[in-house]
């Protein structure tokens, strides 16, 4: 395990190594913009800021001292909810945005509109088509897939049903619980739409009014990042078990190294394979071959579909840019700071964006088109092959830093590698090991790393503790980047990291999938819209019991959460009913009403509720609290 | 006209007795809450503040010192323009979740279910029937009205076509400019979602691709007032020349005073029409009878189809229940303050929330359903009755402030009366005046009262001055409200307001509909939906002159905007290519490529342009000075 002095910006040796460097280059890194913000105003920070109108802006003294309500007459709760919705409404815009994507790819696929694209993952297509009520039997699957892409399509608008990627992903005890709450989405895009409209200058005014719209925006989120997993996985495969490497060391100086950032596997996935194709356009300029690796959520689809590595994660995505040795930078959208505009100019790195929602001022765009898709996946493997020749020969600085990192753990993979442990039966191993305490209960990590945060302490910290507790843990998104950067994918380190009864079922799947050795004590389960497979797993586990949700042992944490879509998934998480823990500071302490319901009150309604801690030890003492309190539920 | 100091809080002198006594009775109103709020944050003023995700809050010093990015890197531009495109999100949803309303009431009503409701304008279901492609010839209407609320719904979503109430409602010229430009939206909600995507952390870092997508989403948002401008005529009527009148003189101290606030007619204009049937609820509690008044835009909706007077508006809606003589407040939705919670329990006033997206904490809260409307009216006036008993008796406060309105004129009513000038061909006068000058061009007043401003100044002070320069003025919202609060819509006031050339033109249209003497000064279009009515009489025009809308001397004015709705609307008056006057200052100053875009280079584009001056007087110089520009264009 890494070991740093606090007073490093990251736990990772490779980052703080670029840092060093960057340092020396006097080239300014988030760290160093974030350490010229502060202080950070304390109106943002308590969410006692308004700008929802043009009398504004408002700010109410989290002290206590001057005005106690906005112009308007918002009180602080009002103004905090007001807040929080919006970030729930942005972050369920962003994961939908990303499934609307996938599914436009799936339809101009079926209709013969984008032929570098197809149906990977048959089985996958059928077993969904089926969930959502399409007929299968008998039928093409390019006919399957258009009904499939038109169905998820139908999810952003009002209609007969509700949203159907919410309504057939939850155990039937939780549709029916949250129908009672009036807690099931309409439509996607309405949800993020009546949001917008709720949170205007003088419209809803009622804190509770606005937390329970925003926890039905978020289980439009979960639907939207349900069906980006569905999606994605019917186009580019089911992620299985797969060996990969993480860290700056995966970068190779002889290479052609392009790094894929953003979220989306559109591009990306095909960049992969068509990289594979044609090594010899990297070999025609003097490159060994292409070097593909990835960053934040790209990063994790193209690992956990093809292995391909991952450099860096999060916070941390300039350094990347600063080894020298990225001969281009592809992004989709979502997670990219601007400032690797400016980082790369330094270095004399090409950034290309290449979606019409993501341009950043000062990189190149070319704006890619599934209908066109190879060739502008080759475009751009011609484009970073040239920027290769340029940079041949001259200094690079790569950090000899690279973990070992088995990812892949699809539900379908999990449940895969169950069966040969019980092939009649395959949750029962699960569930027995659950009964029996060698699994105390199962945490989900996801998010960010976030600046405020020593980059991966609260990830590393919390994991380690929980392992030592026997909790199974499932992670995703940066929260798995984090992990797998300090070694919690590596199978090797079960025996250091994880307690007797966890290592104990690691091992015994690990041997019966033939694997020579356990699984990993961190199972990667995607991207962060594959927070959907957390989910499914946990309500096979709940079906399988005859329980709801919020019964399991079941917790998920946000140890260092950034973005909107973090709030929006934690909002789901809570209404699927799990205790669910944020590391750092939400922007809701200034509204005392708020924060009792997130932390507490909402329990009565869904099961699930906030936990706002920034000590990582003490986090993960609640966590493991809350398993236990769930256990003694189940009578275990 | 009114006569103030400016030291006093509003031109009017009704809102200014009511705040005499709001001191003595030391009870807080929007004034003595926005003097608390003093020094408003310079950062949040100028678009400086960014609270997109959680290493935030972030704030750039607009005078340059300090950092000069987000922690993220995004811009001063980029921040600025995110912030400006959720604003623009956020009105767009707000006037489309209006439409939308309307459009479930109509489908409802039209299957049967809300039979409390009626088609009231059958021949402009049909016309905009036609204009959306719906077969009308040998339909029953409640056939026609269900395909019409079906479409109006499938406008919020992607489909084969645009959205058609975009796409039908400007000339030809724009729609291919528009086109071209990529502004033709595809969904009204999906704009909304797809802008909150592109905001969110990491995504658009491109100023001029964020503000290309706030216009789009702009005319997502002329699409909602326009459906929503349609289907209330559909459903309520389409308004026609009505008198009536304005301010707090309009209570009654003896009768039952139920004021109407917020902005849709879903409720109001039941109870309006309820009322006048019910009159033996009120007297049997010994009232003279109901007496119904509007407050900002449901305001503006009953009066323009029942003549209901309208007793204030915007910034001083608190004054009405200071009088002690409102027996209820029913609310809907938007730009109703929080605050009347408080001073409503001062004063013992009740107030009702009817709406799910609005409630108020500490106000009574009735869930108003289409299926029940006329029940639930009827249940209204009954607890407003019982309330009136209470209070019988007891003093009120009623300012005998009162002035003659003559409202009414949508664009059919504008049409209408044309008409009977010349029967042939009604646009002629109009365009033969503009050739000749008699009317030098046309100004909309639209939007709020901003407490920044010394209520209604730059309304009075701009109208004053554009009239006399024979600038024909139409107004809508609250822009409308405070006219007519001045007696700008008082025809007894044309020889005192209008420049010659104008009192030609109103007086020979006033004649030629028999109406004795001239239309008023000043032409209220209704709410601020209704701004479309002012989009379909420019459309009307430039067809007739065979041009696109941007060469028209038509120019546009929120001089004193509050709500995002003003900025959406501002947004889609520029792509519609009007220069387009805000008199409070945006939150764009901190982004100088931002402000440089939208007040000079988006002409290149669109032909519109923002005009952002606070000075009335300057304003509506550089207004008339657009409209000269034009006429020259036009060889006038």
């Amino acid at each position: 395990m890494t070991d740093v002095s606090t007073t490093k910006r990251s736990l990772d040796p490779a980052v703080n190594a670029m840092l060093d460097l960057a340092k020396e280059k006097q080239i300014d890194t988030v760290w160093d913009r974030y350490d010229a913000m502060l202080p950070q105003c304390g109106f943002g920070d308590t969410g006692l800021c308004c700008r929802h109108c043009l009398q504004g802006p408002c700010r109410i003294d989290p002290l206590g001292n001057g005005p106690k309500t906005g112009i308007c007459g918002a009180t602080a709760d009002v103004m905090v909810a007001r807040g929080l919705d919006r970030a729930i409404a942005a972050g369920t815009a962003a994961h939908s945005g990303h499934a609307r994507h996938l599914a436009h790819t799936l339809l101009k696929m079926a209709e013969g509109k984008a032929n570098d694209y197809r149906i990977t993952d048959e089985a996958k297509l059928k077993s969904v088509a089926i969930r959502m009520g399409i007929a299968v039997d008998g039928r093409a699957a390019m006919d399957v897939a258009a009904d499939l892409a038109r169905a998820a399509l139908a999810d952003f608008h009002e209609k007969d049903t509700p949203v159907m990627w919410a309504a057939t992903v939850v155990t039937k005890k939780r549709v029916a619980l949250l129908s009672r709450l009036g807690l099931v989405p309409k439509g996607i895009d309405h949800e993020v739409s009546e949001i917008m409209h709720r949170t205007l200058y003088g419209v809803d005014a009622d804190p509770v009014n606005l937390l329970l719209a925003g926890l039905r925006c978020g289980v439009a989120d979960l639907a939207g990042c349900y069906m980006g997993t569905d999606l994605a996985d019917i186009l580019f495969g089911t992620p299985k078990p797969v060996q990969s490497a993480a860290n700056l060391g995966t970068l190779k100086k002889d290479w052609v190294n392009i790094a894929l950032h953003g979220h989306n596997p559109v591009l990306s996935d095909l960049l992969v394979t068509t990289a594979m194709k044609r090594q010899d356009l990297a070999k025609t300029k003097g490159a060994q071959g292409f070097n593909l690796v990835g960053i934040c959520c790209t990063g994790n689809e193209v690992m956990s579909r093809h292995g391909i590595p991952a450099c860096t994660h999060s916070v941390s995505q300039e350094t990347a840019i600063l080894t020298g040795a990225v001969d281009m930078m592809v992004v989709d959208y979502q997670c990219i700071m601007p400032s690797i505009a400016t980082v790369a100019q330094c270095t004399g790195t090409p950034v290309l964006t290449t979606m019409d929602i993501c341009k950043i001022s000062g990189t190149d765009h070319m704006a890619f088109t599934e209908e066109q898709a190879l060739a502008h996946a080759e475009e751009i493997l011609k484009r970073a092959a040239d920027r290769f020749e340029k940079r041949k020969g001259k200094s690079v600085t790569i950090p000899a830093v690279k973990t070992p990192v088995m990812a892949g753990f699809s539900t379908e993979a999990i449940v895969g590698a169950l069966l040969k442990v019980d092939a009649r039966d395959p949750l029962k191993p699960v569930v027995d090991n659950i009964k029996a305490g060698n699994i105390r209960g199962i945490c989900l990590y996801a998010g960010c790393n976030n600046v405020k945060v020593q980059q991966d302490k609260n990830f590393v910290a919390m994991a380690k503790k929980m392992l030592k507790e026997n909790v199974l843990i499932l992670a995703t998104g940066c929260g798995a980047g984090a992990l797998m950067r300090h070694g919690f994918m590596d199978p090797a380190k079960v025996d250091e990291l994880c307690g007797d009864g966890l290592k104990a079922v690691l091992t015994a799947i690990g041997q019966a999938n033939g694997l020579n050795g356990p699984l990993p004590p961190v199972l990667h389960m995607g991207s962060c819209v594959d927070n959907s497979r957390a989910v499914a797993l946990a309500v096979a586990v709940a079906d399988y019991l005859g329980v709801d949700t919020d019964a399991l042992p079941v917790v998920a944490s946000a140890a260092e959460a950034v973005s909107e879509k973090a709030v929006s998934i934690g909002a789901y998480a809570v209404a699927a009913g799990l205790p669910t823990h944020v590391g750092v500071m939400l922007p809701v302490l200034g509204g005392p009403l708020v924060a009792s319901v997130l932390t507490d009150k909402v329990k009565d309604l869904t099961g699930g509720y906030f936990i706002v801690d920034l000590d990582p030890e003490s986090a993960a003492d609640k966590l493991i609290a809350a398993i236990d309190q769930r256990r003694k539920g189940l009578g275990l």
